[in-house]
């Protein structure tokens, strides 16, 4: 149960804060989050049952918040704040006094927690624990956690899928970094891979999360069948640049691009029902990409 | 709520893992923990009730422990580790399963919590997290703790009282980093910040462990009347190295030492007897200093 090391390919985001830390370089991520708040608001708002659940989720007892692919700042401060409040005012509306807020900051061992520690606005109004290891397993006790929440962090996979980098297999990528979605196999290797790493994932949440918590993720997707990756500003990104990332992927080895999975990957949420009810999966355009709101239900934890 | 940033002097040990570090130079405080092992084991086999306090300690929920300034390891490992083992054990002497344990890591906003995790030993039996900020403040929510541990930590005070510094003060200590306990009003003002710093830790760690809950300190001490400061180990390291010492604290601004003070300084958990109950104060002689073993069992919180 010591943070997980045994994940195949652990890339967090660049530590530090100079010019080319993550720190300086999110400003994007931090729309999506934008983007998600008032989806947000209507989530707990409608969703979070706190007035039968109080002993679920008893005031006087921690409200527990998990971040997980969290990074290193700043941008999880802001999504977590958003959510402290939302969740504040929830119990305010139903007469109930405000819980103490324990936000867990989750991510790889290899994260940059010293700076996110250092960044962590003095004003928050929280309690604030760094979780270290990947959310592809469990890095949480069983029913610690109240809502968690995965913002832009679910397309990075466990590890490249190993068929895309075997000459001899049909879904071999030629040494390609990502895919631009019309290579059938190259397709399926990627999904099959996604899939394999959201069970593991939403397996993992189920047992962290109490029973009437909330799953909330934003992720890159594409609406079904209507548009191509290549149609996307991430797509037009990979077209342009595909051979110099290809090079950079060469000369350095913790650089790699993991191109998205279409919201049709999320069938085989069904075969889960009985932990997860999906409330919500929308869509929202944001800056020429797609982003996918998905809202889960934990009706009850094993 | 955010980590304290307001603790006037903050100096976490020396992070990183080359041979300056507190990783490589630790071997010391590695003694103390070695030494309060069975003095544990007794403790938490005498004085946890478990038995007759399963909804506290319900184990199909988590069962946290706070290591309160664990620096960088390797020693936080051993001791949390210790801990995990005989609370299990505990369980299993009562017939119940073993619950999950979720580890709390607590040390300065500025310790390298890095090197940190990434030592954590892969087969440990427990969910990790650190917890930035100084334990001369709340760092943890209410009841979210069933036993918090402090080992040769607490000789460090939040700040090196005023009046040492106050040339028109009759505290004033000559630009003396240490004191040998001779000095009347020197002791005085050490004593003083002292009993400041205890009350603000024993109220904080009151409110974040559950009623049953129990607090285990170990830190330097010296047994009342019996032995002079001057007479120990430390003491006559600070003699012979004194005047060094302190041209290394004009030099090197993060360097300071605190030095001890006696066992009679306990004498004010008396006014706190509604939350404290003092179950065991002992001394044990450890490589030419004494080392003051104290376990505190919360009756109840506020």
């Amino acid at each position: 149960m010591a943070p997980t090391t045994n994940i195949k390919e652990a890339h967090p985001m660049k530590g530090g804060d100079d010019p080319n830390s993550y720190v300086q370089n999110s400003s994007y991520q931090k729309g999506v989050i934008d983007a998600a708040k008032e989806i947000i608001i209507e989530a707990v708002t409608q969703h979070l049952d706190l007035e039968n659940n109080l002993t679920t989720f008893d005031p006087s007892k921690p409200f527990s918040i998990g971040d997980f692919g969290c990074s290193t700042g700043p941008n999880t401060y802001f999504a977590m704040q958003n959510i402290v409040e939302v969740v504040a005012e929830k119990y305010k509306s139903i007469k109930q006094p405000k819980p103490e807020f324990h936000v867990f900051f989750n991510d790889h061992v290899n994260n940059d927690f010293n700076i996110l520690f250092r960044g962590i606005p003095p004003n928050s109004d929280y309690f604030a624990a760094g979780v270290p290891g990947s959310f592809y397993s469990r890095v949480l006790p069983k029913g610690s956690l109240h809502l968690a929440h995965c913002s832009y962090a679910l397309h990075w996979l466990s590890q490249v899928p190993k068929e895309i980098q075997d000459k001899n297999s049909p879904a071999y990528n030629k040494g390609k970094i990502h895919y631009t979605g019309t290579e059938k196999y190259v397709v399926k290797a990627y999904f099959d891979q996604f899939q394999r790493d959201m069970d593991v994932f939403l397996t993992s949440r189920a047992l962290e999360l109490v029973g009437g918590g909330l799953l909330i993720i934003q992720m890159p997707g594409l609406p079904s069948g209507e548009t191509m990756f290549t149609m996307t500003g991430a797509g037009l990104l990979h077209a342009i640049l595909g051979s110099s990332l290809m090079e950079l992927a060469k000369s350095v080895s913790f650089f790699y691009i993991i191109s998205f999975s279409s919201s049709r990957s999320f069938f085989f949420f069904v075969m889960l029902f009985f932990i997860y009810h999906i409330v919500e999966c929308s869509y929202v355009a944001f800056r020429g990409n797609f982003v996918t709101f998905l809202l889960i239900h934990i009706i009850f934890t094993q």
